[in-house]
């Protein structure tokens, strides 16, 4: 549990610059309305300290939350050791204050900025920073929905780290089934409500570093009808509070129990029983009822992001890992002297195998993050474009909303792939507690499973994202592909590659017909059985036109810097960037093509087979 | 921790019979030598009751030796609750026996019996099943290669429990790359050695329910040669034996530490230190120095058998617990009703994306599988050739060698696939330790890496395998397949699938052609790069072709089965068998071709990227 050098938590800094100033450029939006405050210098002074602070305070508590895990002590929940000053000394540093609006204290930097420290902060300790995260999206759902009386009550203090939050949709018989709910709350004549019910998986369900914790409580009136549309969102605080936001008595919100998990031990993923006494009261978030998942949702897309953010985080985080690992470790001769017994061992690094891993991860990891990179470009613009330019701000605001589930299931589906990858690395020490990555690979497992499954992610691809505004989300989005195809397939360096993006283009474009197809033809059981898969193949090609707009930019750069040793390191990382896109479009693109090759075929077996046919037990 | 019905132990005993006695038909072999004592009700019975014996005995104790793991207690490793009364029972039963040569006191039965029982060990209880199946390696390589005092001394109390084994490789400098090992052996005159040096990843490298441990150790004999031709292999029991087997004293051998692991922890991974003090008394496998590699190579190819069957019954595992989950959880209505909240709820077997899943697992699972019993099969027919019929027997020796490296590596990467899977079935519920799925997923990691990882697998396969005996062995086998083709391409119900086949296989044949070109125009760095990905397309179209078998053989056995409830079972499981393949077909072995066209762009940027441009840490 120490932290050794090999253990410590790294990012890429650079890469992060490299998308925030140069694939995403967030400069011509600074200096104005809605980022006044923001500056160049501003946003990479932010980079540079809030990964330090990564560093130096939560990436240490990593493997501790691992070990020690949390647990019940008269019925609170007790973190893992150090947390609690870790929990004080973020919100001194502030990076959880930077996304929050002005009128709440906060600094209402750009998105793009808030995300990439999102990854320092979800890549060093996802256990931990799940606890924030959580107070910040309620508080959020808080500031959009709620009364005067609720902002100025919950906001700041939830912002700012005084009170904790959470989200409870989740109950034993209703997961992805969210309608199903059977919380109820009963009115009580005075505006508020009595909750009953039994809540589960909840993360950061409780804490011992904050006086009170904000649960927003899926439940359903009595009366209201079933499923989604009669679902209302509370604010059920752990300690009561009056309007002075003085803490009352306790609230009849008990932690029944916490999960034991394959990951994330640090975070607290409790049973919550809401009014075992009948003595729970909540109150309505705003002042309607059964808007409950709309205002959820909200909360959930920000959560998906975030969800997504953590993959990119803990596969960068396991990328680096077995990178470092890759150039430290040595082991056998060079391939080139394999017969001679006496031949110098080399590092791994030096090992196709192990190159071809990590080449693997870069683009697996890369490629993500500039997936994340792009949307919180697109949110940035929609917020600077708003009211000032509807089209234009549309046109983003569609990006966004197409881009969520692949953010959300294609980065966690790579986390896990890249997490095997950089055990597979490490060899036999990845396996052992004394290096990180066996801990990432179990934390990044709950990744493609909350805040909606992947596969309900894939849904939301197919169902909602492709169709929405009639396709104009998709038909631009493959329209910005096909600009840049048009523009760069006569590239002296990049051309071939380039090429290579219109087959998957094509094949992207092609299945989106097929899908259509199928609704139309009400051959409806054949769109969930390709979603996860159309959901992949469209992120392919996204994150390798991602990788090949990086390279071009890396190609106009390499050309413009001097050659000599003191720019030898910006060499070796635009290098780094047309090694990758050229791996990507050769090894991972093709793919592409593939899966639209194996949805024409239209197999149905999967659904054909009588369910006792598939084993005999 | 209790064992639920949901968290049982389950294998498919009607599976593993097909494939004994329909798939590869092994009662044509028994009743004669070698294997007389052996009938079809003998091997049925056998299967039968030590798959019950795993259910009742080991099964319970999958999650009690995970939780509590090992400990050292005085010096000695002390094994988790009930694994010491187990170790009796398993004896007792006589399922460790059953390989055994007949002068042993062994039972002489099949391979491929015994590899079918090896399923339901490792599946119920990997981490318990290392101590027996260690104990009974190192047996078999002083059974082969010993004297007869060591074969009188040894070979038997290790293969009935009352001494344990183990096989010590690896030292911390000294993994992949066995040549470095610097255990030092030391000639004492009296033909015994003085050994000295650390070993780390010792499975089973001591336990509580043994009194002794019969190490066998690779070392350097002062003088030797570098490299792997100066190794020797020594027998260093933990407590020094006489020749009429009575225990006297201790033989310096330390258990310094215990690994802290990501699985697998109800088995103690020892770092053993030989010699401490100076007085750690060994003495030669046989007569022999520096052959010590040769000799330990027997018992890593039954190893890598035995890893390739741990994939196997893992996943197995897995795919059945998810399955069982799936027919029992109710989430969500049905797709047809998806917009009518109060549509009543369905097992979750009934949604498109969960079959998807399953049948991926059952087609990874039952493919490997069948792998492993057409190797057994091949290897049992060795035996009964050998002498009667070289040329059979060789050509039967050559797919036993073909084999090995695919089951060991794709079996287990297989492995970890369907755990991953069978997790996402579960949901939320997967990520918890009230199920068993994340624990399988948790243990099968280490799979891909102990025993010569995959990529080992992968060098020995393209650089060994596929050249031996001037490529008979890979003509052989594509050979075969080539006449599946041919005598099934009009069959009417299977036609169109068997055709399929031949993509695959002349992609395969293609790229041995292509590796070929590559060994011959010296460009060896392309060999390593594509190693691991020409082992997976050989796989998948070896295991296509296996199910695509099965499927023919479930078609007849349709036509003769009369139609009724008493019959119902068995159709059902045939039904299977054609669902399986066309899935597989369809979805999996486009891949073969895939990686063809991949392997055919002779991409090197994973080779060209200077180490330093991977990343700016």
């Amino acid at each position: 549990m120490s932290t050794t050098p090999q253990n410590r938590y790294k990012a890429d800094v650079r890469e992060t610059k490299f998308l925030l100033f140069e694939q995403f450029p967030i400069e011509p939006l600074l200096g104005k309305a809605p980022f006044e405050a923001w500056g160049r210098d501003e946003c990479s002074m932010v980079l540079d300290e809030s990964y330090k602070w990564c560093c130096d305070v939560v990436g240490p508590l990593n493997a501790v939350g691992d070990r020690e895990g949390c647990s019940i002590v008269d019925g609170r929940v007790k973190t893992p050791t150090g947390f609690k000053d870790a929990w004080a000394s973020l919100f001194q540093a502030g990076w959880k204050g930077l996304a929050a609006a002005p009128e709440y204290d906060g600094q209402g930097a750009p998105y793009s900025l808030t995300c990439a420290v999102e990854e320092f902060l979800c890549g060093s300790n996802p256990a931990f920073n799940m606890y924030p995260g959580l107070a910040q999206g309620a508080a959020e759902v808080i500031a959009h929905f709620g009364t005067k009386k609720q902002k100025d009550l919950y906001v700041r203090r939830m912002i700012h780290g005084t009170w904790g939050g959470t989200m409870c949709l989740t109950e034993p018989h209703a997961g992805s089934d969210v309608g199903s709910a059977r919380t109820s709350a009963k009115r009580l004549g005075d505006g508020k409500y009595a909750i009953s019910g039994t809540k589960i998986y909840i993360s950061g369900g409780d804490n011992d570093f904050t006086e009170n914790v904000v649960h927003l409580v899926l439940a359903r009136v009595e009366g209201a009808p079933p499923g989604t549309k009669g679902l209302s969102l509370f604010i059920v605080p752990r300690v009561r509070v009056n309007e002075e936001a003085a803490l009352g008595e306790l609230n009849d919100v008990a932690v029944a129990s916490l999960e034991h998990k394959m990951g994330i031990n640090g975070n607290a993923t409790c049973v919550l029983n809401f009014g075992e006494d009948g003595n729970c009261i909540g109150e309505l978030v705003g002042e309607a009822e059964n808007v409950g998942i709309q205002q959820m949702f909200m909360m959930m897309n920000t959560a998906r992001i975030g969800v997504g953010i953590q993959g990119v985080s803990v596969a960068g985080a396991a990328f680096l890992a077995a990178l470092d690992y890759a150039k430290d470790r040595k082991q056998g001769a060079s391939m080139l002297n394999w017969k001679d017994a006496t031949a110098p061992r080399v590092a791994i690094i030096e090992h196709a195998d192990i190159r071809r891993m990590l080449m693997e991860m870069k683009a697996r990891s890369e490629g993500p993050r500039a997936l994340v990179a792009k949307l919180a470009y697109h949110s940035d613009n929609v917020r600077a474009l708003k009211g000032k330019d509807d089209q234009a701000a549309a046109y983003h605001q569609g990006q966004v909303d197409l881009l969520v589930p692949l953010v959300k299931a294609y980065s966690t589906d790579q986390a896990f792939k890249v997490c095997e990858l950089a055990i597979q690395t490490f060899g036999g020490a990845g396996f052992v507690k004394d290096y990180p990555v066996e801990q990432y690979c179990r934390d990044s497992k709950i990744f493609s499973i909350y805040e909606g499954t992947n596969h309900i992610q894939a849904m939301d691809l197919v169902g909602r994202k492709l169709p929405q505004n009639g396709g104009a989300n998709l038909q631009a989005f493959l329209g910005d592909i096909a600009r840049f195809i048009a523009e760069n397939e006569s590239h002296e360096k990049l051309g071939a590659l380039v090429k290579e993006l219109a087959v998957a283009h094509e094949a992207v474009a092609g299945v989106a017909m097929r899908l259509l197809g199928w609704f139309q033809s009400g051959r409806m059981q054949l769109v969930p059985l390709a979603a996860n898969r159309v959901l992949e193949m469209m992120s392919e090609l996204c994150c390798t036109w991602l990788l090949c707009a990086g390279a071009r930019i890396a190609v106009d750069a390499l050309q413009k810097l001097p050659k000599g040793e003191d720019t030898q390191a910006e060499r070796s990382f635009y290098e780094g960037k047309l090694h990758v896109a050229t791996y990507a479009v050769h090894n991972i693109l093709p793919h592409a093509k593939l899966t639209a090759e194996i949805l024409g075929r239209e197999d149905t077996s999967a659904l054909d087979i009588p369910a006792q046919a598939f084993a005999s037990i």
